[in-house]
C-alpha cells in the first residue's frame, strides 16, 4: 500500500447554517482530508498551525496513523475560516479568511515523506503547492484541489500548479469560474488542456462527475434525511478518492478503480455532512464505510434484472 | 402493449437562452410527451388548439401514430407560453402564460380512450386533470405533472388531484414549493403521505430522483457538450418514462422496471435540449434512443471490474 503526502490547512472553522452553527471547531483542507483518507491508507501531512491549536488534536491524528511530523508551529494564530450557508448547502458564502500563520509559511517536507508515490496538494497557496510537490522524488499520482479565493487572486500561479498534477479535484462553480466556461464538458476539455487528463468535478448534494481521458463518470449524491453541514465535505470525499487509490497498489488506476474511488469519496462526503465539523469522520468502521458504499450501489443500478 | 391517454396543453412557445430564441414554435406539454412517447407505446391526446394552429402539425402527429381526436379545435387562440432561461438552464423564467383558449376548456375524452390503462396528467389546470381521470374506466397507473403556476394559484385543487395518482413527477423546485420542505427525502415523505407511492423528481442537468415506495434510485444527466433549449425536458422525460412502462405489459412494475423507466425518460430528455422546439423528437429511431441507454450504463457502471 501506498502512502499519501498531503499539504492544506489545519484551521479554526466558525460556521453557520439554517441547522445551526459552530464556533471555531477543527478544521481546514489537510485535517479533513487524512481524517478520510486514512481509513483506506497511511497520510503524511503538511500544514502549520498557531499557538492557540490543541496539541491533543494532533496526537488524535497520530493516534489515527497519520504522520504530522511535517506540521510546524508557529507562533501566532493558527487559520480561521468562517462561512455561512443558506438552504441550498452546495456553495458557501465566505464571512472571513484569516490566513494568520499561513501568512509567511515556508512548509518543510521532512525527508521520511519524499518516497510517498500519491500526493494531495490540498486547498492552499498555488506556490505551497509547488513547493511540497517539488520536494517529492517521484510522485505517481498527484491530485490538487482549490477554492475561488486562489482563483481570484492568483489564478496565474494556481494555473501553473495545475499543469503539473495529474488531476484536478474541484467544486463545479469554481471550475466554471475557473475555465471561464459554462458547459461541463467543454470545461472538461480546457483543464484537459492544460495537462491533468483526469478531472473530478464536485456537485454538493448532485455527486460528482469524473472526467477520465475524456470519457464521464457521474455519480448522484446520495439522498440524506438530514444534512446539518457541508463544510470539510469535498476535502473528505478527496480523501476517501485518494486513500482508495493509494490502497490499491496499482499505478495504471484502470477506468474502474478511479470510479470505485469517486464512490468511496462520496461516501466519505456522505458522512461529515451528518454533523458540524469532523465528528464523524472520528468514529467509522471499516464496515461502516463498505456498508454505504452499497448504499450508492442500491441508488444507482439499474441495468440489472 | 398498453396505450397512455395524455392531457396537456399544445401550444406556442417563445423561448430566449444564451444561446439563441425560437419565436411561436410548436410546444405545449402534451405534445412534448406525446412525441417521446410515441417511440414505445400508442397515445391518445386530449388537448385543445385555436384557430391560429397549423392543421399540419396534428396531421405529422397522427402519422406518427398519435390519436389525436380527443384535440378540440375552439375560437381564439392557442396557448402561448413565454420564458427565458439564463446560462443556469435547470429553471426557466416565465414571461408570459396567456392561456386563450384553455380559459373555458371543457375536455371531452372520446369514448375510445376509456379503455386506456396508463393515462398521463400533464402540467395543465388540475380540474382539467381531474376531469379525464374521471373518464377513464380502470386505469392502472396515472402519474401527473404540474409547475409552480397551479401550485401558486390552485395549490389545493392539485393537491385533491395528486391524492388519486400513483406517480408524482415534478421539477425539484417546484416539489420544494409544494411541500414546503427543503430536503428531499423529507418532501418525498410528504408527498407519499398525501398518496402516491411513487415520486419522480426531474434535476435538470443533475438527472433525476425516484422515490419508489421510499426507496431512492438516482440516475445523473448525461453531460452534453452542447445544450440549446430545455423547454420540453420534463415533458419528453415523462414520455420516455410512462412510454416506457406501458410497454412493459406488466402493471406490477417492478423496481427495475420503473429505474430502466427513468433511463429511458433521461434519454428522451437529453435528445430534446440539443435543439430549440421539438425538433430532436421528430427524427429518432429506436435505434438512436437504445444507443443513448448504453450512454446512461457507461456514464454510470462502477461495481464491475
Amino acid at each position: 500500500m501506498s502512502s499519501i503526502v498531503a499539504i492544506g490547512s489545519m484551521a479554526f472553522d466558525s460556521i453557520e447554517t439554517p441547522f445551526g452553527k459552530a464556533v471555531r471547531v477543527l478544521g481546514g483542507s489537510v485535517n479533513h482530508f487524512s481524517l478520510s483518507a486514512a481509513y483506506f491508507a497511511p497520510v503524511k501531512c503538511v500544514s502549520v498551525v498557531g499557538e492557540d491549536f490543541p496539541a491533543d488534536h494532533l496526537e488524535l491524528l497520530q493516534k489515527r496513523g497519520i504522520d504530522t511530523s511535517g506540521v510546524k508551529k508557529e507562533q501566532g494564530l493558527t487559520f480561521h475560516w468562517a462561512g455561512r450557508y443558506s438552504y441550498d448547502l452546495n456553495n458557501a458564502e465566505t464571512l472571513a479568511t484569516d490566513l494568520n500563520v499561513f501568512q509567511n509559511f515556508a512548509p518543510e517536507v521532512p525527508e521520511s515523506y519524499k518516497s510517498s508515490e500519491f500526493v494531495f496538494l490540498g486547498n492552499i497557496h498555488p506556490p505551497l503547492q509547488l513547493k511540497v510537490l517539488s520536494d517529492i522524488k517521484s510522485p505517481k499520482f498527484v491530485a490538487l484541489d482549490t477554492m475561488n479565493y486562489w482563483i481570484e487572486s492568483q489564478k496565474d500561479e494556481l494555473i501553473a500548479v495545475i499543469k503539473k498534477v495529474h488531476c484536478l479535484i474541484i467544486n463545479e462553480a469554481e471550475l466554471r469560474q475557473l475555465t471561464q466556461t459554462h458547459n461541463l464538458v467543454q470545461a472538461a476539455q480546457t483543464v484537459r488542456s492544460w495537462g491533468p487528463q483526469i478531472l473530478v468535478v464536485k456537485r454538493g448534494e448532485y455527486g460528482a462527475v469524473l472526467f477520465d481521458h475524456g470519457e464521464a463518470f457521474s455519480l448522484p449524491g446520495l439522498p440524506l434525511s438530514e444534512v446539518k453541514d457541508p463544510t470539510g465535505a469535498g476535502d473528505s470525499f478527496a480523501g476517501g478518492f485518494m486513500g482508495y487509490l493509494a490502497s490499491q497498489n496499482n499505478f495504471t488506476l484502470s477506468r474502474y478503480t478511479l470510479r470505485k474511488g469517486i464512490v468511496y469519496g462520496s461516501v466519505m462526503a456522505s458522512f461529515i455532512v451528518q454533523d458540524f465539523g469532523a465528528n464523524n469522520l472520528m468514529k467509522l468502521t471499516r464496515k461502516a464505510i463498505d456498508e454505504r458504499y452499497e448504499k450508492f450501489v442500491e441508488l444507482t443500478a439499474f441495468h440489472l434484472d
